[in-house]
């Protein structure tokens, strides 16, 4: 086990113009995300969203494969989905953490922009590898978390580049391969 | 751009039971593995279905974000879409590419179990960089790609893993992953 925690937020994020909202929950998001997050090992997932419509949803899907109909039909996945914690808010979810391991996480944001304040992928593997600290890595939905949030953050993570200029993965796909660079074996 | 090209393989696949099926396709399938694939430079995303209503499906949803309101909404997402190529089977594929670029390519299977003729992804990353070698790249869906399919193969590529005994990834995620680590820039 390491010392990361995750989070999907789903408020406060933008819209494609920029505007602040709160986004719906998609369900292949719970699904792969808890995926990866069992593959390496993160304590929780917690999915941030302060719609009560939305929570209900969430629970439906989870309470499906973790005790319902989908937990004969697949038992591997209700081993990822019981990773997911759903909270009201991101101060919220520090807390349970404080709870969790006694320590309050640091909060390490993703974006699909470089900021000046960015950290690589690499010095990051190196602080959750070294240094014994508690972190909680946070990935957006819709067009990306909301500045309010990305500028109260401890650190910004380096965006993924790939190997051309398009720079529009899913958040899906962005979580898994930042999983990797950060806790997969070296290969 | 790289020498590789991808498909995503809807027969011949396995079922929960290890039955061969013709699976159904999953329209974020579409979207996030073309975003992968244009992100690290794939020339093309074939996404192999026998089944006419499928094809049909397919059409319609690249159809409606690379030419109709979708383009509008999202012109990233055209640029992604725009990789995909509907394929009957795994040989109309391989002649496809044989018009493409004039050579066949090696044919590489990716498999969630470890086998004895297994390729590294560090081996199948130097072989992509220099031997200027064309490949396709080849994931399955549903419960993975059926025996026979693995076993006409050039190569197996070796499975992720994570650093957990957890080996569920969903294909979005581990063909991301894939992607990142046969393409991505060393970080």
């Amino acid at each position: 086990m390491t010392n990361l925690y995750m989070a999907l937020t789903h408020y406060p994020v933008i819209n494609r113009n920029g505007e602040k909202i709160a986004s719906a929950v998609t369900n292949l998001d719970l699904h792969d995300i808890s995926r990866s997050a069992k593959t390496y090992g993160i304590k929780t997932f917690f999915v941030v969203t302060p719609l009560c419509d939305q929570k209900g949803l969430i629970e439906k899907i989870v309470s499906h494969w973790t005790k319902g109909a989908g937990l004969k039909y697949n038992p591997a996945r209700a081993e990822a989905l019981n990773l997911i914690s759903i909270e009201k808010t991101l101060e919220d979810t520090v807390e349970n953490i404080k709870k969790d391991c006694r320590r309050f996480p640091k909060i390490v944001v993703t974006c699909a922009k470089k900021k000046d304040n960015s950290i690589t992928m690499q010095r990051f593997r190196s602080m959750i590898k070294a240094d014994g600290g508690t972190y909680l890595l946070v990935f957006g939905t819709a067009w990306g978390l909301a500045d309010e949030l990305i500028s109260k953050a401890d650190y910004v993570l380096e965006p993924i580049r790939g190997n051309t200029g398009y720079n529009h993965l899913s958040v899906r796909s962005a979580s898994a391969i930042i999983l990797d660079r950060l806790l997969g074996r070296d290969f």
